[in-house]
């Protein structure tokens, strides 16, 4: 039976080494939550990056570039990781790259990985039925904040534990049941129980409430950004339904 | 106001570094049950060592000395980390050198804090109203299972968290809040709540369901274990009134 683990963050993802398990990302306030606006708002690439020099370079090559630190765009930069940034036909048919406080960390700790996958609120059921069709073992990598634990991505990762445990997953490890918990405690509403959370508090202070209630609406960008070589791509659909 | 904050594993408290912190470590299933314990029953030192070759190293000079990894007592030893162990005549006075898989490690992370406190069930009444005296930051740092979070420590943690909380601490920090949500989920009956953790599982297969229920029992040995220089001593009732 494949299993489920939650890691809570980046800094703890290689004492879950499995080379069959597929990782999803989740960095729900913001990146991952942005990603997934914008590709399915059409973004053809998505190139992320540690640093904000890398971007730099990017940008400087021509690329639309997006940069965020501490819940801001950074100097120089159009775009950050507020999904609303990415609800434009500017960015159609784009290469972007992207850095982010979190997020991007995460992924690139997890690169190595037999498959990276981008998970958010606005994805969460075509993930989980991918998972599920795939019956693979899944590790769920919180990218919290700055290597700390964080609520609202423990809270997704607790979606996606309870809905593959009713597949034929199986869990073997505490922060599983834990994120498990948390979020069957949550669920009828979610912005109520971040409320006391420390980094809805954070956003709130820059007046990003409208970002808040957006990143934890369920299913509003059906699409699965992963990981090819060093690009986030659209997963094709086709392929979601047959690849194993 | 003085901030409570729960950090998950050994391999995150760099990131929490507060010089002004007590710290209490808690390694429920049973590191820190077992000094408890062995200082209730007339201990005199405990010297905790991050390698077993260290705790043969005392025990060739003529130390007791305990080992245990993996839940089970290393060859040679005849004391692990089983709170029964400690409760005999035969302990009364000694220095005991002790190495255990997780709980010592977490020692040896926290061992440069201002204060380092040993916490469990069985002393939670004493460390919350020694913390609550203080009104000191303080940081909770879970023992985890190798370096991956578990739940019965975050249950006590959440406990203290919740007695802090109403006693003149503030928290910023989500795991506090995840914490303090599991404990008031679990409170009523920690043994159950538990049933499906690893670790309770991990420790039920070698038939240790009688540690476990010990383990989760509040108040059973009323005395604050605490590190000076190298050594884990009992804390003089007389300073804990009073110190700052």
């Amino acid at each position: 039976m494949p299993k489920v683990e939650v890691c809570f963050t980046p800094q703890a993802f290689s004492l879950f080494a499995n080379d069959e398990a597929n990782v999803v990302v989740i960095d729900v306030l913001r990146a991952t939550s942005a990603i997934c606006t914008a590709f399915y708002n059409g973004v053809s690439k998505m190139i992320p990056v540690a640093t904000v020099e890398e971007a730099r370079e990017y940008q400087k090559n021509g690329f639309m570039a997006a940069a965020e630190r501490n819940a801001e765009i950074v100097e120089g930069f159009e775009l950050g990781n507020s999904p609303f940034g990415y609800m434009s036909n500017r960015v159609k048919g784009k290469t972007i790259a992207l850095t982010t406080t979190n997020g991007t960390q995460a992924i690139e700790a997890a690169k190595n990985a037999r498959k990276v996958i981008i998970g958010s609120f606005l994805n969460q059921d075509v993930v989980a039925e991918y998972l599920v069709a795939q019956q693979r073992d899944v590790i769920l990598l919180c990218a919290g904040w700055k290597n700390k634990f964080n609520l609202e991505d423990t809270l997704l990762a607790g979606f996606f534990v309870e809905a593959l445990l009713h597949n034929g997953y199986d869990m073997d490890c505490d922060s599983a049941l834990a994120a498990q918990t948390l979020y069957n405690i949550a669920k009828e509403d979610i912005f109520e129980f971040l409320s006391k959370s420390s980094h809805r508090s954070r956003l709130s202070k820059l007046d990003l409430e409208r970002d808040i209630r957006y990143c934890l609406t369920p299913n509003q960008t059906p699409v699965i950004p992963v990981l090819e070589g060093k690009h986030l791509v659209k997963m094709n659909v086709a392929v979601q339904a047959v690849s194993k």
